[in-house]
């Protein structure tokens, strides 16, 4: 998605929740880096972080506590880069004064009358925004790139993913918890955890999310959930197994897809080349494919390892590896382009 | 498997070739642990490493280096834990002096006159061995128990695996190389990888083999090709992605498993929990299920995260988590096995 700078008169007062945190940089870096039209910039957090300072551009912008008796008065958008228990009790409050609120948290994701967006999949569906709009979970932004793309041209059966998700899920404090652990174990010096339930150096784990009674994690039904959601498609198949492994801020996924008709890979390679955010990485010679250390700190969705799979011999059924930066396309930069296409979209309030 | 030493009234003559290597060292420690009726042990290197001293209980043992006129005179088995290029010269030298050779590489795996043998498996294919045994690919040896034990209750229809596979894989080098990358990444210094292709320090990426003109790795189609031996299924659907993740020696599969007859999980749970080397570790209060820092030095393959494939209404499918230590089930201990099964089926020449 390109900036929506061209199509504005006027730049846009933003409200940054959670800006110190992990995800909340990195929605100040596309922003800069993106060119929105920004007006004010007001930048909030808890007690703790509020009275920091954070750079933007040529400006140094003071971090204030957010507050029950914050004057919110001109602010055009608000992005939301807490908890869910922040954005359940504030996001309401500042829709209600005509703030659209792009919400990173899962708190609205899954409400009826919350649009959950993906600028590449299902722009249209910001069109019936209340003021509030979710940003998917990351591991389900991430897929539905690929997924959107392949669908359009053979419809999917069936989609059988594992995850392999980097420590920046949880946060700033996750990603150091990594690497504390790490240092610890190369140390031979105990390590007790404190975000994870599990060591994390040279480790890797189920999500520790909660279990549910099928015995799903909530990632893995986040995944389930909000695919449907966003492809408007309430039984669309897909089931995964949501691992973290030791890797600092991209998510890998395997994704095996069942199609309706058989597959051809030129027509999947050329589908995915032509699909906005989506890069293909497949170089088999050389042995290059997707993965964090080529992903990190970029845009777009990296795609390879695309073959038939052998065990279908229908010829219907094929393997995806993807990659992609957790706190850029699986959240920040998700964010910020959700806001972008308010801009387009010209359905700002 | 328990130790065969009450079967036997002699002890047995050992040779380890590649006696100083990740998988050797542990074979050593296997043959002690599990009071291997070990008679004259020999121990053979590469001329680089031959010379040096080796404990194994309370004896010192001196590596000698592996030669064309080398005396095998008196050798009952070998234990072979080096690459395919020396298992191919010299096991069937070994072998044609009626010593058996039970070997770790991939070279003899697929010769239809060489079993392939995982003993809570397939012990019965032993019979036919010509003094050449081969021990299967970690990865396929590790999800072999739990494909073997449900397959018995349930036929399986198809399997499909992704892995989350240990720098062990790549032996004591690589495991190094990985401690070595993290510490390069952690004090931001450039590293350049010598064993793998990518740096691995918080990095992971699809299996360095070979990739074939289908688009899979040597690794996979290991998988394939291997579980359909030791299964005497030679049209066995399973497919695979294999990645390296950066772990020191446990590899965990997200197995997706969808049977002939509809599944219950109790039944799974309860065959599971009755075959030998499987220990069921699935603790969805507390979030504990197989990983790393639980497997690595355990003999034992875990299994968890045991539950429907809610994307399969028929309730025909369901996923297992699993994982094992590369170096002992995945290679050195399967091995000792296979031997202890020789001494049970009398079998040894």
């Amino acid at each position: 998605m390109g900036s929506a700078l061209q199509y504005q008169d006027r730049n846009i007062n933003l409200a940054i929740v959670g800006a110190t945190g992990a995800v909340g940089t990195e929605m100040l870096m596309c922003l800069l880096k993106r060119h929105f039209p920004v007006g004010v910039l007001r930048l909030f957090s808890s007690a703790r972080s509020a009275g920091q300072t954070v750079r933007f551009g040529t400006q140094t912008l003071m971090v204030e506590e957010l507050r029950e008796d914050t004057d919110f008065k001109g602010i055009d958008i608000a992005l939301f880069a807490s908890g869910s228990a922040i954005s359940k009790h504030y996001a309401p409050i500042m829709a209600s004064k005509g703030i659209v609120v792009i919400d990173n948290s899962s708190a609205f994701r899954m409400s009826p009358d919350v649009p959950l967006i993906v600028p590449e999949v299902n722009p249209h569906a910001l069109k019936n925004h209340h003021n509030i709009i979710a940003n998917p979970n990351c591991s389900t932004i991430i897929a539905s790139l690929p997924i959107k793309a392949i669908d359009g041209i053979n419809p999917i059966k069936r989609v059988i993913a594992s995850t392999y998700q980097a420590a920046s899920g949880a946060g700033a404090a996750g990603m150091q918890e990594l690497i504390d652990g790490t240092v610890a174990y190369l140390e031979h010096r105990k390590f007790t955890p404190d975000i994870f339930p599990h060591p994390y150096g040279f480790n890797l784990f189920s999500h520790n999310t909660a279990i549910d009674e099928q015995g799903y994690n909530e990632e893995e039904m986040k995944m389930t959930n909000e695919t449907r959601k966003i492809l408007e498609k309430p039984d669309f198949r897909i089931s995964a197994t949501c691992i973290r492994v030791p890797v600092l801020r991209t998510h890998c996924e395997s994704l095996n897809i069942e199609c309706e008709n058989p597959v051809e890979l030129h027509a999947i390679v050329d589908v995915l080349k032509h699909f906005p955010g989506i890069r293909i990485v497949d170089n088999r010679k050389d042995n290059v494919f997707p993965m964090p250390n080529i992903t990190s700190e970029q845009d777009s969705i990296l795609v390879g390892r695309i073959r038939h799979d052998i065990s279908d011999s229908s010829g219907k059924t094929f393997w995806l590896w993807i990659s992609g930066d957790q706190l850029l396309k699986g959240a920040a930069l998700n964010a910020v382009q959700i806001a972008e296409q308010l801009l387009l979209l010209d359905s700002l309030r």
